[in-house]
């Protein structure tokens, strides 16, 4: 019987390991490249999410040919089958925040999670600019590299002291604007990387957070590293923001659930 | 006689040494005990600011005793004083970003600039994160490390493909929810601070750039950058950024001249 990443810590360990070097040799290296030339490069970013996912799938259905596997790249049909698949299903980003990658802005990641039974079960997110591997199973707590992720460490509890990761471009337009005229937040970032976003909430970067419309490949992994690390999250309408299906999904998270209260009822008060 | 920066190259380049020294010993190795802790940690940032500024300002008067200084963490008084000598001023922030500093999040540089009979003749900004210094003497050219940067190699010459570097907090506020909801760049960003971002619209790593009010200290280094990159920035009233004043600036600014007309005629019809 084949191994599996969730009971077995040496597989897990073996595949954190892999990830990690894949990202810095088919990511990472390529970005060098780039940024080296202060040009957008489009050729270059393509190779990298190609190049990652097809090492990545391969050493996937080596080690775990038990689950299907949905990319990124994929067509729209093979996602959906992978996604119904009943044994599990692996669901990649090779390269999440290819805008920055081609601009030469070191912020983009490969984002990894294992979906079974409509569960995630397992969730990475490679950072390779800062070697930082943010990783989580279900139910056993989520990691920065070895440094274990607790919204306990934040400090912040006030919306008006936060640090707000926020993604204009897909809000309702009444919520941008009452955003961007009249922040609630101390401070506004926007990084350009949804897998990153979620775990540098995670980390304690950020204390809020808002997108508007995010892919499956997109949030999977960062949703389970923030869940993990004790954040709360759901969408702009009060659901789960996992759901195991292609629809896209709005993002509202926070570092603490105290927060996220504060920051629900601000949002829910802007959104007429 | 004392060594003059801007015509004596060795002095110029113990000058950049000395501050990528001082960069890493001061400020990064202080983000290192922040990142690992994930605790928003305000008196490591208070130390790094208060002895990079200090070990900064001996160097300076040790090597160029004819010029005033003026930094951050002095007092309003002295700050005019140092700006009003006659035979020129050094103006520093030691640590500008300090929100991300304070986050954990590897998005801060220290900023120095000589102003000489109100004409800025030297900026250097150093990104310890990433170990890059960009520096520029008036009509010499910019530079990122070794490499010179030039808005030519930028090919995106339209503001909807355009990626835009935009702090909210104090723009107009019809011009904020404008943008807010009709964004007419392709992605928008904001990094949080003010002298990487002129940097990085000089390395092209953003293509138009608007911030709503910069003091001196944050804007004078990364202005010259951009300017002998071959960018282009003015103020919203279509006035020159830099002025030998402590008055507060508007920055619209882009890496090309092109560009930087589509922008300010995008800015100026939402500007009602």
């Amino acid at each position: 019987m084949p191994t599996h990443p969730f009971t077995d810590n040496q597989a897990w360990l073996g595949l954190l390991k892999q990830i990690r070097q894949l990202g810095q040799q088919e990511i990472q290296q390529r970005f060098q490249q780039v940024s080296a030339t202060h040009k957008q490069d489009g050729s270059l970013l393509t190779e990298a999410d190609t190049a990652t996912q097809a090492a990545v799938k391969t050493y996937l259905a080596k080690h775990w040919p038990q689950f299907a596997f949905l990319g990124e790249e994929s067509d729209h049909t093979s996602q959906q089958a992978a996604l119904e698949s009943a044994s599990g299903c692996w669901v990649l980003d090779p390269v999440d925040g290819t805008t920055n990658f081609a601009h030469g802005i070191d912020v983009y990641a490969l984002s990894l999670a294992l979906v079974i039974e409509g569960q995630v079960v397992a969730g990475l997110v490679y950072d390779p600019a800062r070697d930082e591997l943010f990783h989580a199973r279900l139910g056993l707590g989520a990691f920065c590299n070895e440094r274990p992720l607790t919204s306990e460490t934040n400090s912040i509890t006030q919306l008006n002291r936060a640090v707000g990761v926020i993604d204009f471009k897909r809000l309702p337009k009444p919520m941008a604007s009452a955003l961007a005229t009249e922040p609630p937040y101390a401070s506004q970032r926007s990084f350009g990387s949804v897998a990153l976003d979620w775990c540098w909430i995670a980390a304690g970067r950020g204390e809020v957070y808002l997108h508007g419309s995010q892919s499956l490949w997109d949030y999977v992994a960062g949703w389970l590293i923030l869940n993990e690390a004790g954040g709360r999250s759901a969408t702009l309408n009060g659901e789960t923001v996992f759901t195991p299906s292609l629809i896209k999904r709005s993002a509202v998270a926070a570092t603490s659930p105290s927060l996220m209260a504060l920051w629900q009822t601000h949002l829910n008060s802007i959104n007429q």
